[in-house]
C-alpha cells in the first residue's frame, strides 16, 4: 500500500506438501513467485519445503513470519484430509480456525446449496481474523492473515492469487540485473571476477557455469538497487574479458 | 553401510544460491533427489533454500544435521569468489577450512601443474575432517563431513556424485507408493476418502486435483512402509469410487 522504495522489502515461500518431499510433483511455484517478487521489488530471502504435518508447518511459519516483511504459503488448501494448512497456521499464530462468512456465501452462491458439501464448506474456513485473496480460478480463496499470504498449491490459481494481492503488498526497491556469458573456464574467470566483486560492494555478483554441446563457460550475473553500478561492474567484467581474450556474449538487458 | 531396514531413515536437502531465490535458475536438483532417496529407503523430510550468505547457510545446516539422519547441501562448491558453502560448513562445524592432500593432488594432475590456478586450488579445500565424495564428471570433488554430503549444484554433477556415495548410505525401509487418477471433482472424493485415511492410519494418502482440456479430478496416492496397507487402502479407494459411480483410471504400479 505504502510505496516506500527507498528500502528492502523481503519476503519467504513455505511450500506445504508431501508431494514435492517425495517427489511426485515438480515444484514451479518458487521460480515463478521469486521472478514475480523481483518484479514487484520485493526480495525472496529464503524457501523452505516441509511435509503434510501441523507443528511442521506452524514451526516452519513462526520461524519465518517474525523474520521477513512477508511469507507465502503454497498447497494445502483444497478439501480433503491431508489439506491442513489453514488448521497449522491457525496453531502458529494461536488463534482459533472460523468460518468466514463472505467465503461461505460466495462458494455457496456459486456451487448452489446442495452441492455445497461439507468438503467444499471446509474451503471456508480461515485463521480467526484471516482475510479472503480472490481466487479468480476455481472460487475457494486464498487467505491473507497478517503478514501471511495463504495461496493454492496448483500454479495456474496461485498465479491469479498473487495478481489479486498485488496491490496489498509494500513496494521495495528493484533490484536490477544483467548478465554476460563468457565462453572460457570459469576458474579462469574467477580471479579477475573476484577483483570486480571487490570493487563493486554495492553489487552482488554470481557465476554460474554452462556446459552444451561442447561449449562451456560461465553466465556472470551482476545484481544491485543502483542501476549505474550494475553498468559499471559489468564494464570492468567485459575489460578483463577484452584483456584476456575470452570471448563473451551481448550483454543482456539490464531489467 | 549398516542395513536396518525396518528403520526410517531420514534426509533434508539444503539449497544454496542466490540463483535460484532469485528465479534465475529453476531448481532441479530437489524433486531428482527426493526420488533418488525414495528409491534407496530414504525419506526427505525438509529442503530449505538460502541466500547466499555464510550465517544464513550455516545457520539452517545446523538446525538441520542435528535433526536428521542425512543432510545433503547443493551449490556454491565452484571456484569463483560467491563460491562459500565449504567455508560456511566449517563455520556451522566450528572446525577450519584445510586444503584435502588428495583433491589436490588428483586435481593438479588433472590441470597439470601450470594450468592448477589458485581459483582451482579452491576447490580443493575441505571443511577439516572432511572426507571426498567423487566427481566423474568434472574432477572438483564434494565432501562429506559427518552426516552433511555437500554436492554441486550443476544437475549432471550432483546426479553422477550421488551415485559415488550410495554405498556410504544406510537403507530404511522404502516407502511403497501407489495412485489412481479419478475423474470426479475432488470435493466429492473428499469425504469417502478421509474415511479410508481413519481407516488405515498406516498409510498417509494424498490427493492432488489435476485440470486439463476439460478433464478434471484428483489422483490419489497412498504411501506405506507396509506394501499391503497400500493395496488394501487404494482397495477401499477403487471401492468407493464404483459405489459412488466415479470413473477412475487403472491402478499404478506399486512402486
Amino acid at each position: 500500500m505504502t510505496a516506500t522504495p527507498s528500502q528492502d522489502v523481503s519476503a519467504a515461500l513455505l511450500i506445504i506438501g508431501d508431494e514435492i518431499l517425495s517427489g511426485r510433483t515438480q515444484d514451479l511455484n518458487m521460480a515463478y513467485l521469486a521472478k514475480w517478487l523481483n518484479e514487484a521489488g520485493i526480495q525472496l530471502k529464503e524457501a523452505r519445503v516441509v511435509p503434510d504435518i501441523e507443528a511442521e508447518i506452524a514451526d516452519a511459519l513462526n520461524a519465518m513470519r517474525t523474520r521477513y516483511d512477508y511469507v507465502f504459503t503454497t498447497g494445502g488448501i483444497g478439501p480433503t484430509h491431508d489439506d491442513i494448512t489453514v488448521d497449522s497456521i491457525a496453531v502458529a499464530f494461536g488463534v482459533p480456525v472460523v468460518t468466514h462468512p463472505e467465503a461461505y456465501a460466495k462458494m455457496e452462491a456459486y456451487y448452489g446449496a446442495e452441492n455445497f458439501t461439507p468438503a467444499r464448506q471446509r474451503m471456508a474456513r480461515v485463521p480467526e481474523g484471516g482475510e479472503l485473496v480472490e481466487n479468480p480460478v476455481s472460487i475457494a480463496p486464498g487467505i491473507r492473515k497478517d503478514n501471511v499470504f495463504i495461496l493454492a498449491g496448483v500454479p495456474k490459481i496461485m498465479q491469479a492469487m498473487l495478481e489479486g494481492i498485488r496491490p496489498l503488498l509494500r513496494v521495495g526497491r528493484k533490484v536490477w540485473t544483467q548478465s554476460l556469458s563468457i565462453h572460457a573456464p570459469e576458474s579462469k574467470i574467477a580471479g579477475p571476477l573476484g577483483s570486480v566483486q571487490e570493487q563493486f560492494p554495492g553489487t552482488s555478483i554470481g557465476s554460474y557455469p554452462f556446459y552444451k554441446a561442447g561449449d562451456y563457460g560461465a553466465q556472470v550475473v551482476v545484481r544491485s538497487a543502483d542501476v549505474a553500478l550494475v553498468t559499471a561492474a559489468m564494464a570492468a567484467v567485459q575489460a578483463f574479458c577484452a584483456d584476456a581474450g575470452f570471448k563473451a556474449d551481448e550483454l543482456s538487458e539490464i531489467a
